[in-house]
C-alpha cells in the first residue's frame, strides 16, 4: 500500500516495561485508534527512564513520521523526566505554564498541590495542553509529537483531545477468512499467489492454537483502503480455498 | 545501574501489531525471562513486515546490546521474511539447511511437506537451530540475535532452548511497597530524597487506580542487584512516610 495517508510512531516510556513488571497495553490501543482514522502507524520503540535514550529515539522517530505518540513519565515524581526530554530534544526551554498550574489549582487545595505536584504545570515552550479528564493534570502536544499519561485509563481519555488535531486518511478495511483443521502451510501457497495478483491489497496469516488439544487453524486477514476491493479478494480467495478443499468461514475480526 | 550485567534488546516483527489487530504479549514475556537471568532488557522495537525496516532495525541493535531477541515472521507464509531479512542484516547467503529439513521431514508427509512448509527450513549460514517443542519449525541464533516465532506459545517454549546459550547477570532484586489513599504527589518528595541517597538503586512510581471508584494509589518498587541494600531502602522508606502519616504495606511484586 502507498503512503498518501498520514504515517505515526508510537514512543513507549518506562523502565517498568522493560522490568516486565509492567505489561503495556497502550501500544495496542493507540494501534487501533489510530487504524480507526486511517493513519498508519509504521514503528514503535519502548525505552526506559533515561534521558539520553528518550531524547535520540524522540528525534529519530519525529524525523520519520507524521505525528509521535508518547506515553508514560509525565507524573509528579522524579523518574517523570518525559517532559524535560521533549524540551530537549526539540531544543526549546521549559518551565511552569499558567494554564496548567490553573487546572491543578482547581483540582488539589494549596495544601495539598506541593512542589511535586506543580511538576506537572511544566511544560516545554510552544507546547498545547492535552486534556486529562481523569485527574486532570494535562499532556501535551509540541510541534508533530503527542505527550501522553502511561496511564492506560489517562491515556485513552487523553486521545479524545488528540483526535481532532490528527489529518485523517483512508481508513483500511480489514476482513477475516478462518480456516479451521489446516495449519498455514496448506494454504500458504493460494494465499501467496492472491498477494502477487493483488498488489493494492495486503495478505496475512495469523496462526491460532499451534499445539494445544483444541482448534488448530489460521486467520487469514486481506486489508486494503478500497472495501469493495478487499470484499472480492476476500471472497476469491475462499473459493480458491474450497478448490483444495479447505472450507473457510468469514469472521469479524 | 551500572551496566556490567549483559544487555538486550527486543524486536518485535508484524504488520498485525502495529494495526492493533494483535495485542503483542511476548515483550512482557521476554522481559521477565532476562530479568530473571540478570540481563538488562535496555530497549524494544516493533517493526512490520517490510524488510529494509526489519533490516535498519536489527542492525541498530545488534550493534548496540549484547543480545537480541526478535519475534514473529518464521512461519510459511508469503509475509514471512526474518530470515530472508536476519541474512541481508548479517550479508550471509540463506539457504535450505538439512538439519532443519530433517525436523520438518519427521513431522510431515511427504505429501503435506509442501513448498511453502520447506521454506521453514531455510536458514541464515552459520545460524544454529533453536528448538520448537510446539510445532517443530524451529528458530535459529546467528551472532548474537535470536530469532523465534511470534505465537505466544512457542516463542515462550522456545526461551528454554535459547536460556543456557545466554551469559547471565546479577539478578536485580524488587521490593514493593504499597501506598493506598494517597497520590503520587503526597510521597513524590521523600521517594525523591531516597533515590537521591541510594544512587545504586532505583526507585520507580506506578499509580494505580487513577480516577476509578475504587482504591486510590501507588506501588513504590525499589530496584537494585544487593538484596540486603534493597531490603534496606524499602523499610527505610516506609519509616520515612510513616512520619508523614502515610501508611504503607509491602507487597510480593
Amino acid at each position: 500500500m502507498e503512503h498518501a495517508s498520514p504515517t505515526a510512531a508510537v514512543l513507549i516510556i518506562g523502565d517498568e516495561i522493560l522490568s516486565g513488571r509492567t505489561a503495556d497495553t497502550n501500544l495496542n490501543t493507540i494501534a487501533r485508534f489510530l487504524g480507526a482514522l486511517g493513519i498508519d502507524l509504521m514503528e514503535a520503540r519502548t525505552v526506559g527512564d533515561r534521558p539520553e535514550q528518550i531524547v535520540a529515539a524522540l528525534n529519530a522517530l519525529r524525523a520519520g513520521h507524521d505525528y509521535v505518540f508518547t506515553t508514560g513519565g509525565i507524573g509528579p515524581t522524579h523518574d517523570d523526566i518525559t517532559a524535560d526530554c521533549v524540551a530537549e530534544a526539540f531544543g526549546v526551554p521549559i518551565g511552569e505554564r499558567a494554564d496548567a498550574l490553573a487546572i491543578l489549582q482547581r483540582r488539589y487545595s494549596p495544601d495539598d498541590l506541593n512542589a511535586a505536584r506543580r511538576r506537572m504545570a511544566r511544560i516545554p515552550d510552544g507546547g498545547v495542553l492535552i486534556a486529562n479528564p481523569v485527574t486532570d493534570a494535562p499532556g501535551f502536544q509540541i510541534g508533530n509529537v503527542f505527550v501522553m499519561a502511561g496511564v492506560p485509563r489517562i491515556m485513552t481519555a487523553m486521545l479524545e483531545d488528540v483526535a481532532p488535531r490528527l489529518r485523517t486518511g483512508a481508513v483500511v478495511h480489514a476482513r477475516t477468512l478462518r480456516v479451521t483443521g489446516v495449519g498455514e502451510g496448506a494454504i500458504a501457497a493460494p494465499l501467496a499467489e492472491a498477494a502477487r495478483t493483488s498488489r493494492d491489497l495486503s495478505f496475512g496469516s495469523y496462526p491460532f492454537g499451534a499445539g494445544s488439544d483444541g482448534e488448530v487453524g489460521t486467520n487469514l486477514v486481506v486489508r486494503g483502503r478500497d472495501a469493495a476491493l478487499v470484499d472480492a479478494a476476500i471472497d476469491a480467495l475462499a473459493s480458491r480455498l474450497a478448490q483444495d478443499g479447505i472450507l473457510t468461514v468469514k469472521i469479524a475480526t
